[in-house]
């Protein structure tokens, strides 16, 4: 049914509407319909829709409805319009041939639109049974683990992440065949026990939109292929990873030989400054000496070396290590606590990097230095 | 001779200085030795020299004096290590076969260094009749005109900024066939009269390195071949362009038409969101039509289209006229004016924006529009 439509919005509520919804708009499609965002207003919701089939969000913004009825636009035109124009009211309408007409004080933009019949609907989903988190944890999940997701499109199910809940516990699980990492946290209420593999994609996309407020709630749905997130006025759906995850329990048994303690800040700025001395090429792994007071941070180098001394306090026997200092960097940076306690076997078998409840965990596979020396 | 150097200085003198002195550093040069920086170190002074054979940096830093002697340092390594260095003193020496060494809480680096004694020394300016700014002023000058300089290096002069001084006055000019840009500043005493070209490049650095201060002083030095500024602790030489610089006085002969007066940042707006629907590859004029009291601003693209009204205050003909926005964009963003004053003929003559005294004139060509519309 072709019908007009025309809303008078606040330029900073069609913005923001505009920032959510094209988190899920392709850069590029052979699609041109899913570079769109579609305007779609009823009698008494205006919402922008987008979908790369992958990702889909719906996002409702609070506005004046004139006239109900719906149009897709090109979403970069339309946002980048929407973001010069003056923070003001701002009047949009199309006509019966989908002009849409953008009007804010004495500025009128006229640009194409399209049907927005071709563009595919995100799946209905039914919502039983939310999963509820703060978005603040939620976000914070995210960013404590999507990073050692795997980007090698060959092994999709490395490209996930793994949600596991059972009782009150909601774990997070990543990993990409040098690390794992594990985050944990208790949720209010049992939940079913469920285990999904999201996207990483999405996650990224997710924790963007997410405010990080610990007092605004997520509110999680799954179904077998899909899982949904709803809060504050959107939604967003991802298609799941098929498959299973991998058996990870093995990894984590066993006994370590070196435990110590070190400043995580002071730690993470003495990596980071090693790795000046590395070209992107060569792949040099950083070599750590375990002693009894000190950690003996050493690279060599085709452009020079390095070493530094970190004071540490430590149990067990001396160690000496080698390390992809990329892989101990981003573990170390996503971690909250002052001082981080590692765990060492032997130079050939995984470190961990974990506190005494557990709640993290990440596991970094060390590497031959013998020849690195 | 060879002589191995010694020094202590805080991180943040080390890094002051090594940023300075990086703007002279060539991004890739068939001779290394110019990747380099030069710690040159007295009995009391401490200096980093750096020349890409155009423009020649030498800045003094303060520190610790142990030992004097020289050495050269690739200057994107040696920058990068003091930059990630704890904000601490930084002890630098050298062995006799120019290893460097770095040293800073309990972090050592080593690197190779080289003899100074290949890099090509700065040419000895003697230093008369100092050209007294403040940094202030040659900072906005800078800034004022130096964006439209042409890139084209198959036309020298035009990659140049027109220095002229006559009397108490101070002109700088850029053009690039498509307009022009002039500012005028006084100075506080005569000085001779004298005309030179400055390489673009080179302004653009020194505008990064002056404190913008108007307490500050630049003191400019001029030779045949080489213009010198020197402030704070530092000194700049820069080759000049060699040749005549164009005629542009009876580009400004002739009475105007139509005068009118606008608000700066609505017409900056204005014409920023207009440039939304131009692919760069369109190269599409906007279309100004100047009526009793409102310029309409209009654009028709392949994207879509927009007009939008703007009061104006005007005296003279109506008229119809067309520009590429980029250049009426650069000239408005650098003016301080809260209004500004554009003086016009007919669609084919150019468009001045100028304020009374004249210490400001952008000269802009129109464009052809008809087929535009």
């Amino acid at each position: 049914m072709r019908r007009t439509m025309k809303i008078l919005c606040s330029k900073a509520e069609i913005l923001n509407g505009v920032n959510i919804a094209s988190k899920a708009v392709p850069a590029k499609s052979t699609m041109p319909i899913l570079e769109c965002i579609i305007i779609q207003v009823t009698d008494n919701t205006i919402k922008f829709i987008t979908n790369d089939m992958e990702l889909g969000i719906e996002t409702m913004i609070s506005g004046t409805i004139i006239e109900a009825g719906s149009v897709a636009v090109n979403a970069k035109i339309f946002s980048d319009i929407i973001r010069k124009l003056p923070d003001n009211d701002v009047n949009i309408e199309t006509d019966a041939s989908y002009m849409l007409t953008i009007q804010c004080e004495k500025s009128v933009f006229t640009i194409a639109g399209k049907s927005s019949e071709e563009f595919p609907a995100l799946p209905k989903i039914e919502k039983r049974d939310a999963l509820v988190l703060s978005q603040f944890s939620l976000k914070e999940i995210i960013r404590q683990t999507v990073f050692s997701i795997s980007d090698n499109e060959s092994n999709k199910i490395m490209t996930g992440e793994l949600f596991e809940i059972s009782g009150t516990e909601f774990k997070a699980v990543t990993l990409d065949g040098h690390r794992i990492s594990i985050r944990k946290i208790s949720l209010k209420e049992e939940y079913k026990a469920t285990k999904v593999i999201v996207p990483g994609k999405t996650l990224l996309e997710i924790s963007k939109i997410l405010s990080g407020e610990a007092e605004e709630e997520v509110h999680i749905y799954f179904t077998d292929r899909h899982i949904l997130f709803e809060f504050s006025s959107t939604i967003v759906l991802s298609r799941l990873i098929e498959g299973e995850y991998y058996k990870i329990n093995q990894m984590f048994s066993g006994d370590h030989e070196t435990k110590f303690t070190i400043n995580r800040k002071v730690f993470l700025d003495c990596i980071d400054r090693a790795t000046l001395l590395i070209k992107e090429s060569e792949k040099k792994p950083i070599i750590l000496g375990i002693n009894d007071t000190v950690l003996e941070l050493k690279i060599n180098s085709t452009i020079g070396s390095m070493n530094e001394d970190i004071d540490i306090i430590k149990e067990g026997k001396d160690i000496l290590i080698g390390f992809n200092p990329k892989f101990l960097i981003e573990a170390l940076r996503v971690i909250d606590d002052e001082e981080v306690t590692i765990y060492m076997t032997n130079p050939k078998a995984p470190c961990f990097i974990r506190n005494q409840e557990e709640t993290y965990i990440y596991l970094i596979l060390p590497v031959n230095f013998a020849s690195a020396r």
